[in-house]
């Protein structure tokens, strides 16, 4: 099985060049120009970009939270992703308690079963650190699982204490996993999300005050310190402000292995979005809390300047308008009290058009930086390189067809997401991606889904690396 | 009772200029020139400045630790400050488990009971961190205690986690008073200890791997963190090097209610001097431990830029050789392992006439610096303001005469610290105290004591200052 | 002549105390409590702050420019400075093409004679720089100027270059005189001037079109690292923006001899505020211009953390509707070309409540702070120290008498200044000076002038420091 | 004419993968798994690297300097730098006095004529910036000239005035040319220079004072904020410390179109090496001077971080021991004062070995960051990619076989360089070229030169980009 991508612009996170790319086998095997495309599907890309398909490290699909579940789980999740332009994904298998952290990823494992249509992994969270998990943390190499979190916050449910993170980084850098973080002080957001109730502060704006900018600033300094003194490769998720991110400059400068990824939001959604009069706030409730303007700018320069290497969604969506007509309880269930507010905001779609259009279009990042922080440096990261984030000779043939003058407004109307608003309502992007493929198939072609469920495959990854 | 010191140069934090000072009742009345000497004793100032005496904001005398106690109690210590040219100090009680903070004063106030040569302080350093002891906070104002120290590290023994962290930094906030931190991680502390004792390491030079630096800029910047959303005065003690020293940078740029605190022996003794051959290195076993040259220069730029504030010893005094000849057993308890040596480093007596020749004399800071980070900024942040800490009409009349020109080789030898080694053994200063004056009285001489035990006095502390 | 001020708080740059203070012949001769007031005047302080009198180290009056003259003599901006607090100032005495710096100064000082009433000074600023000027500069000393200014913008009337510059730094360091640069790109910004005039670009805007904030920046770099190397003291002066304020900071982070001014207007005035619509800009023309509200963020917080240790006004008044009415042309000349505008805002009056009112009610910085670089700092930096700059023992007795609760609204329809519009007009300050009082003479007293012309003193500077 | 390496490991500025290149025409056509090789010369890399040939953006050739000429022309220069790995070049033609920039670029074409071994292109250096030479900038393009140098140093040869300097930025912008800058204060260089002659300071360490870090920094702060004013695109040459890479760092942080060079040398010979007795440090003598080894950490870490993105090696030979044997003039020429030193240190053969082993092996910097500091990057910014800088289809087949494994010891006795002396003698470098290919000619195949003089092409450039 043949397929052969004539004319386009193959681009990478160093080079942009044009040629033909022939695929065999689902992996890329020749790259050249004027390819003979006897016996093989022809896909003609003239005036497009072949661009390494999107990979977002930190989704949320068929997840449970506070009583509820995402509204997408992998069929809606992974379907909007590929229209989207992403060709994988990395979702969290949440350890339960009681549990180890295997049965957290068979678990997912199950979620996902027969429903795929991109490809995935898994990053394992620890939630019940006993000394048995921890120990447990080398063997998660053999299934393929290179990456494992931990929560410096969520209090009482999943957070960890310093000790545990830092027995946690030490076997991580003895099995050579990356070790992630969220990074808030659960204490502090413990103890204020008290006080605020209390006060009977309950609209959806005060779930900022429950989640000042410092604490994040500040366990963000914790997990980098305790990277340099274990020498655990550390990854710190969506990072949000520039409190967070100068630690993380600073982290860098002084040569220890720490990187760090924000998300799409954190760029387009702030803190007035949150304190709108009426419940519309909850919309934006995730943890950490959107920031400001000033913020965004911080963390566009940071992405230029490679202190951050990643750009996630956090993909975590919850309707609206939920618990009616069959559907799912969603953003309402804060109505009473913004603690009770399922957090997460949706993107899987919307990352790969949002930043193409905000940072290539308008200068701020080049063309290849943008496959940089959308796709190779998540799998070099993720320990999926140089199987997936690239095209090159022996790598998946997960490619998007990128048209860059196709034009497109994001709406919820249209949107593939198994939700019912948008975070970049009304944006007009140009460049979109119009075919999707994966392994050499074209998954999603100009609208149309091309796959059945179950296409998409499991990642056996390893060997992370910081960049 | 008049005092009358004639003919000198008044020297303050902002101020240097040439008058005479009438000391009535213990407290300055009137600054002025050719003041009548009738009636009053009269002191020739000629050639000399005049100078706050100095404030020593963090002490342990007669402390007990580790199964000994320090070799310093009220009485040596302070007549060892005395001939520095310290005037008052503030000292450390120790909540007992089980206890009370105020029995912790209590337990403090016998132990300087009729021993005292000069003026004192206590800062209450709470240990067991109950309801009960938290709800306590803001009655230490009752007793003049306007300071509350917490320990970050020390697991195990007084180290608190960041909800009682939290939580005392509110009472502080609300009871105004200063929250002190001793800010390293004790979790990855005690890891390591227990890491590198079971592999043998045991030497003294184990103590640095022990403590890295990195765990201090870490703890310091989760300190500022909480009083950043707290809003707690926070008072950071014995800064050792640059990586926390840059957080603190950070927050007094964002505007945080934070300033910190060295100590002499970091700008002197540094990491290769414990890593000698032999046991030397116990001398300067101390928490957080002596760092490199590089920090030392940091430091001295921090104090002569305002971000750090205060010049403290930690004074902590056991001997080299102890154990023998009837002597408190000392450094030498950790022979079998650096975990067990009795960590501090004694240098009450050397702190002023150190920091003026090396100071001073060098150029690195000026002479108001110098009385602003001696002893000016310790008065406000720790609440004896303007009583302590300056040279102004109605303090108390606590003057050092100094003498710019006076030269002294710093030694055990001749040292008055009850301790058989010295931090600076063999410096050669120029700048030394001839009289230390408290509440008007002479209480050195020109190397003679001149007041009895008992003399110095308890101040009561409030609204302390971030200077 | 004796005078008493009693039952007042005085206040310096590090101190707070209640005390009387006796004057005797022009100087303070005693503070203390409850001083016997026996033939002596008494002036009652009960509430009042007693504080050094303002010092403004950069203003322009009686100075020609662009075809006209400052509105503001001698006599009128001096008794303006009287009203608002200010006591002293150093003025800028320009070298005429082909004169010695000395009729420079001679010719300022005929500006000055039989006009006085508060003390001056006189910088010369250096505008012809052959080799016979440069020569000249040690002797300036003997006529009591100590600080020398350079400018490296207005090509082709004062602008220096480097080699010449270079050179005055090294007369400046042997004869221990304060080397002062206007630190922009005079070469660039002439292009740019040319450029914009020539593209018919005429609104007052323009101007800020003509001082791009990077050659601020580039400018105080450069004046900056040819004083590490000569190893000249440096002072710049009107500091504006964080591109040249962040070069501060370098220098003094690295140990250099430099210090930076920065104006009462940039804290208040802004971009937006030239580039209304029609003529009104005009009113904001200054060099280096306004800049923005982030901007004036980063000059309190550096004013805070001692990067920047003077507020200067750069006084420089023309009416806004000039060459009417007997008035001298002023602001109008520029209706057909920015370029030109007479540069300069009118302030002297208002700096000390406006720094007052903003800084120390605000909390943004202490009361001592205020004092510091309202007054303390200009004495020292200028030569003045200990004479002026602070209420000390010996020093002149330049005392302002303000009332901390006094409140004020600041309007050109009271103002002093001979000018037509305020800087500041609507304000609502609190805190304001009753009573100004220079060597011990009462010169304003609640809003009446009580000296005549003549009053003020020419004051000899030498040995200025670095602060 | 095909030829085919097939097993080795490509290596790309963000991408490494196994690989058969094929190369027709000169250009790499088809990049694949097990390649068909009848008809192609094959090449066996198994084992090993294929990385992009090294560019070396900043080289001096045959270049006459001080009465005397560099030792290296064109013929001995190039082919040293193929023995070490580097395919492509970038010289400086100069301007002479009187004549325009083409024929600048016109003698050193004569110069290169029939000299050729690797491929080649030229900067022009203006230092007649008359009317007519800035005028004529734009038509460089013409001639494939992308990048321009001016000089902020050499006071009296090559120093332009910032006039110029701002006119020619202008030119360059519109025409999409790279400005570049010598970045030191040439004023004070002179001034320097000509007091520590006349001082008879005369040994070759006086060269470093004659050329302070503070002035590099100001020149390269001065030309940045040129950069952000006229927009014109700015790569400053040769950066050696970090007094000026810090202001790189503020440049590029405030999103200027700015980029910095620095030189092999600067990681690996310091002050010491120059301020040794006797005439040895001579042989070091460049401008700027090599510095610290803290200021090779700031480097090392700048390279990572993307604050610096190119290395060069700013060849320039001198014999140490010139003038004898028929030898030219060399290094010798300073003995009676280090000014009249020919300034510049050989290296063009050295810089790729000693970047990996130093850099790669070190785990300083990534292979992939290794491949765009020694040659995308430089390709990018000097206009030569994709037909230099990358292995990629249609690109140039410019590749070196870098054998990994491969041990070598640096010396002056083995070197191809004609210059008597080598800066990193007797350094033992692992990973090594084996076979250097220039548009699928074998130019030096293990040790052994393969082409004839001649062989190396002009490159015509354009459309330089910051990167």
């Amino acid at each position: 099985m043949k397929t052969i991508i004539k004319n386009g612009t193959v681009v990478t996170a160093s080079d942009t060049f044009k040629a033909d790319v022939l695929i065999e086998d689902g992996k890329v095997s020749l790259i050249g120009q004027n390819l003979p495309s006897e016996g093989a599907e022809v896909i003609d890309a003239a005036g497009m970009l072949l661009m390494p398909g999107g990979i977002d490290p930190h989704t949320h699909l068929d997840m449970p939270f506070g009583g509820t579940t995402t509204t997408d789980d992998f069929y809606t999740g992974q379907t909007a992703a590929a229209f989207g332009g992403t060709t994988c994904h990395v979702d969290f298998a949440l350890q339960q308690k009681g549990q180890t952290l295997k049965q957290g990823v068979e678990m997912w494992q199950e979620k996902a079963e027969g429903k795929t249509i991109i490809d995935y992994g898994f990053h394992v969270a620890i939630t019940d650190p006993t000394e048995a998990s921890i120990n447990e943390i080398p063997s998660l190499v053999d299934i393929g699982v290179s990456s494992l979190k931990v929560f410096q916050a969520y209090k009482g449910a999943f957070m960890v204490d310093d000790t545990a993170l830092y027995k946690a980084m030490e076997k991580a850098r003895d099995a050579d996993i990356m070790l992630m973080t969220h990074s808030e002080n659960g204490d502090a957001i413990a103890l204020l999300t008290e006080q605020l109730v209390a006060a009977g502060k309950l609209d959806p704006g005060y779930h900022l005050d429950a989640h000042p900018r410092e604490i994040e600033g500040e366990a963000s300094a914790r997990a980098i310190a305790l990277s340099a003194v274990t020498g655990a490769k550390l990854y710190i998720v969506h990072m949000s402000c520039s409190d967070s991110i100068a630690q993380m400059a600073l982290g860098r400068d002084r040569g220890y292995n720490v990187m760090g990824e924000t998300c799409t939001q954190y760029m387009f959604k702030f803190e007035e979005d949150m304190r709108v009069p009426g419940y519309e706030g909850a919309k934006w409730a995730c943890g950490p809390p959107v920031r400001t303007p000033e913020d965004a700018e911080f963390i566009w320069e940071s992405l230029r300047n490679t202190t951050l290497q990643t750009v996630a969604t956090d993909h975590c969506s919850f309707n609206y308008e939920g618990g009616v007509d069959g559907k799912l309880p969603g953003k309402e269930l804060g109505k009473d009290g913004w603690h009770k507010i399922p957090n997460g905001i949706p993107g899987i779609e919307d990352r790969m058009p949002v930043m193409y259009h905000n940072g290539v279009n308008s200068g701020k990042i080049s063309l290849n930086r943008f496959v940089a922080i959308t796709s190779t440096n998540a799998a070099k990261a993720m320990g999926m390189y140089p199987q997936k984030g690239t095209i090159a000779i022996g790598s998946d043939a997960d490619i998007v067809v990128w048209d860059p003058n196709k034009e497109h407004t994001i709406s919820a109307k249209t949107h593939h997401m198994n939700v019912d608003y948008n975070a970049y309502e009304g944006m007009q992007v140009k460049g979109m991606p119009v075919r999707t493929i994966i392994r050499g198939t074209t998954v999603v072609d100009n609208g149309k889904l091309c796959v059945e469920k179950g296409f998409g495959k499991y990642v056996n990854r390893k060997n992370p690396v910081i960049v």
